[in-house]
C-alpha cells in the first residue's frame, strides 16, 4: 500500500490468472488451452502481412474480423464487438451496463455482497473469479447465488429484480452447460427490470448450448453473448475476443472502449483472428478431439471412483474421496502436470484438469492411478 | 441511447481517434504515426515466432520486455510497466491514482470541471483530448488549465493543492515541451499532497525533455512517465506502451490490470517490442530523420507566413493569417492529404501535421503554397 494508490487500488483482490511457468517441460493442463496447433490458416495470414504496415495503427473498427465474425452467424457487423480477449470485453460490459448506485464507495462492495437492491449484479457463488473482481473495479454492489447441491445453476434465482446477471455457459470450473432456453427465460425476466444478462460463452464450442442463435430477430435485445479466441481456437497468446448482442449493446461496449483505448485489437490479431474464424473445418476438428478425449477420460476416471462433474468444456472438475484436494494438486505437480485448484468452500478438494492431447492425458491418468494406490 | 445503457455510458464523451482511411492512397499525416518502416529486429523476431504457442497464454509480466525496456533507462524491473498501447495505460493510471470523491456520479463530471477541491485533476486546457474522457470514465472531478498566450504550460498553476496532475510534454497538439526541472517542481509542490504527476511522454524520443533520467535514486517518488511505442518505434499497428515510476506506483497499475485483463500484451506484441526496443541505432537514426525533416519544413512554413509553434514532437502545429483552419484541412485533404484540425476555441484555425517522409512533406508544402496563391 501507498499514500499514491486511491481507494480503488487499496480495496480491489485482484485476479490471480493461472501460473503461466517458465519451466517448458511441466504438462500444462491448468489453464484451459487448447492443445492443438492454431489452424494453418493463420500461419499463412500471418506469413502475408506486410511488417511495414506496423507502423500504422490499427483498424480501430476491427472491420474485417468482425465481418468474419458476423458472417459465421449470420448476424450483422454492427451486431459484433471485438476486443483483446473476452476478459477486456466482460470488463468493458460490467462497466456500460451495472450501474453503481449514488454514494456507492470502492472498497464498500465487500459488505454489500448480501445487499438486496435494484442495482445488485447476481452470478453464481461458484463461477469465474474474476466477476467479483470486475464488480469491485467498477463500485458494483453483487449478490453471489449459491449453486444448487448438484453443481447446477438454477434459473429461479435470477428472476428476481436486479442490477443485471452474469452467468458463465457451460459454468467455469464446473464445466457444467445449462439450456439456453432457461437463460432466455432469466432475460426475459431481467428485461422487466431493464437489466442486461451477459452470457459468458467462453467455453461454448465445445458445448452444444450457445445462446447466439436465439440473438437473431431482435426479440432477445438484452442479451450479450462474449466468446474468446484463447480456448477453442487455439490462440491464447493473441488476445482475442468477441461479444454479440443487439447494436445498442454493441454501442455501448464501442462508447467505453473509446473512453479507455480506441484500438485495443493489434493489427497482427485481427488478421490472425479472422483467418482462425473463417477455418471452419479445423475449429470443428478440434473441438471434436477435445471433446472425445474429454469424454474418454471422464469415463476412465469414473472407473478409478472419481467423481467429475458433467463436463461441457475443455476440462474438467474432478475429485476423488481419498484424495485432498491440496495434496492431489502437490502430487500431480511434483510429478510433472500442472493443474488448478480453488481454495474456496465446497471445491477445495475438487482440482479443474484442462483436457491435453491423448497424450498428455494418458499420463495424467496414469499419475490419477498411482496417486490412489499410494 | 438505451434503457440497457447505465449513467456512464450515457454521460461519457468517447474520445475520436483520428481517421483510419481504407484509401491507401492518401498522405496520412493526422495521426502522428513514424514514416518509417519498424526496425529490422522487429521482422526477424516475428520470423522466428513459433506459430504453435500462440495456443498458450503470453507472459502476463511481460518479463522479457519489461528487461529490455529496464535495460535502457538503467532502471529495475519492478519499476517498468508493460501495456496494450499508452492509452491503456493512461486510462489505468487514472484509475489507480486520481480519486473519485464520495457521491460524485458519472455524469456530474463536466458541472464539475471548475470545481476545486482536494481531489480536483488538473491539467492544460489544450493538451491531450482524451484527458478529459479518462476523467469521466473514472467519474474524476477535473480543472483545465489555460495555457499561457504563447501556448506554454506555466509550471505555478500547477503547485496548488490537487487529487493529481497530468502533463503530455511534449504537450500535443502544440508540440511544445517544458524543461524537466519544471515538473519535478510541480511534482515537488504537489508531494505534500500526497498527489501522483503522470507525465505523458508519448512525443519525448523528438525532444529533449524527458523526466525519466531524474527518476532514479527514488526521489521523485510521485512521478509516472508514460510512453509509446505507435511513434518513436513505428509499431503503431503492434499495440505497445510502457511506463516507468517507482516500484509502489507501478505496483498499482499492476493491480487495476489484474482487475481488468491479465494479459493485454500479447506474445507477438511482446517479442516485436523488444527487439524494436532493443535496437538503439535504428531507434536513434528515425528519430534524427524526422526531427530533420520537422526543422526543415517548419522553417520552409514560416518563410511562407505560416505560424509554426516550436515542435519538439514528430508533428506541427501550424496555422496561416489568410486560411481558415477548416478551409486549409479540407484543400489539403481534397488533395490527398490528411491532416488534423481540433474544433475547439483558440486552436480552430491550427492544423495538426504528422512529419512524413521527405518527399511527402514536399508534396504538402507545394500544397501550402499554391493554397495561398489561390
Amino acid at each position: 500500500m501507498s499514500e499514491y494508490w486511491n481507494s480503488r487500488v487499496c480495496s480491489i483482490t485482484p485476479y490471480i490468472p493461472g501460473e503461466q511457468p517458465r519451466d517448458k517441460t511441466l504438462i500444462k493442463l491448468n489453464t484451459n488451452e487448447n492443445p492443438y496447433p492454431p489452424s494453418p490458416a493463420v500461419f499463412e495470414a500471418l506469413q502475408k502481412i506486410d511488417i511495414n504496415r506496423l507502423r500504422l495503427y490499427p483498424d480501430p473498427e476491427c472491420t474485417d474480423l468482425r465481418n468474419a465474425i458476423a458472417s459465421i452467424y449470420g448476424v450483422r457487423r454492427e451486431e459484433v464487438f471485438a476486443g483483446n480477449g473476452s476478459d477486456e470485453i466482460l470488463a468493458f460490459a460490467f462497466g456500460a451496463f451495472f450501474e453503481t448506485p449514488p454514494c456507492f464507495q470502492s472498497g464498500s462492495v465487500k459488505g454489500a455482497e448480501n445487499n438486496k437492491t435494484a442495482h445488485t449484479v447476481m452470478f453464481p457463488d461458484i463461477t469465474y473469479s474474476f466477476y467479483p473482481v470486475y464488480a469491485a473495479l467498477w463500485s458494483l454492489p453483487y449478490r453471489e447465488i449459491p449453486l444448487s447441491a448438484n453443481w447446477h445453476i438454477k434459473k429461479r434465482d435470477y428472476f428476481e429484480p436486479s442490477g443485471g446477471v452474469i452467468i458463465a455457459n457451460p459454468n467455469a470450473p464446473t464445466g457444467i452447460a445449462m439450456q439456453p432456453e432457461d437463460i432466455l427465460e432469466i432475460a426475459a425476466a431481467q428485461k422487466h427490470h431493464n437489466a442486461v444478462v451477459i452470457v459468458d460463452e467462453a467455453y461454448s464450442a465445445f458445448a452444444d448450448a450457445s445462446i447466439v442463435p436465439f440473438l437473431s430477430g431482435g426479440g432477445h435485445n438484452n442479451i450479450l453473448s462474449v466468446h474468446t479466441f484463447s480456448k477453442s481456437y487455439s490462440l491464447a497468446g493473441l488476445r482475442a475476443g468477441y461479444a454479440i448482442g443487439s447494436a445498442n449493446l454493441i454501442a455501448a461496449l464501442e462508447r467505453i472502449r473509446d473512453s479507455f483505448n480506441s484500438y485495443t485489437v493489434d493489427m497482427l490479431a485481427q488478421t490472425a483472428a479472422r483467418a482462425a474464424v473463417l477455418d471452419r473445418d479445423y475449429f470443428s476438428m478440434t473441438c471434436e478431439k477435445v471433446i472425445a478425449t474429454r469424454e474418454r477420460i471422464s469415463s476412465r476416471l469414473n472407473i478409478l471412483g472419481f467423481e467429475v462433474l458433467r463436463s461441457s468444456a475443455n476440462f474438467i472438475f474432478i475429485k476423488h474421496p481419498l484424495l485432498s484436494g491440496a495434496d492431489f494438486f502437490m502430487r500431480l505437480r511434483e510429478n510433472g502436470v500442472l493443474t488448478r485448484r480453488f481454495n474456496k468452500p465446497r471445491i477445495q478438494d475438487f482440482l479443474r484438469v484442462t483436457i491435453g492431447t491423448d497424450n498428455d492425458m494418458d499420463i495424467f491418468l496414469e499419475l490419477c492411478s498411482r496417486s490412489l494406490n499410494k
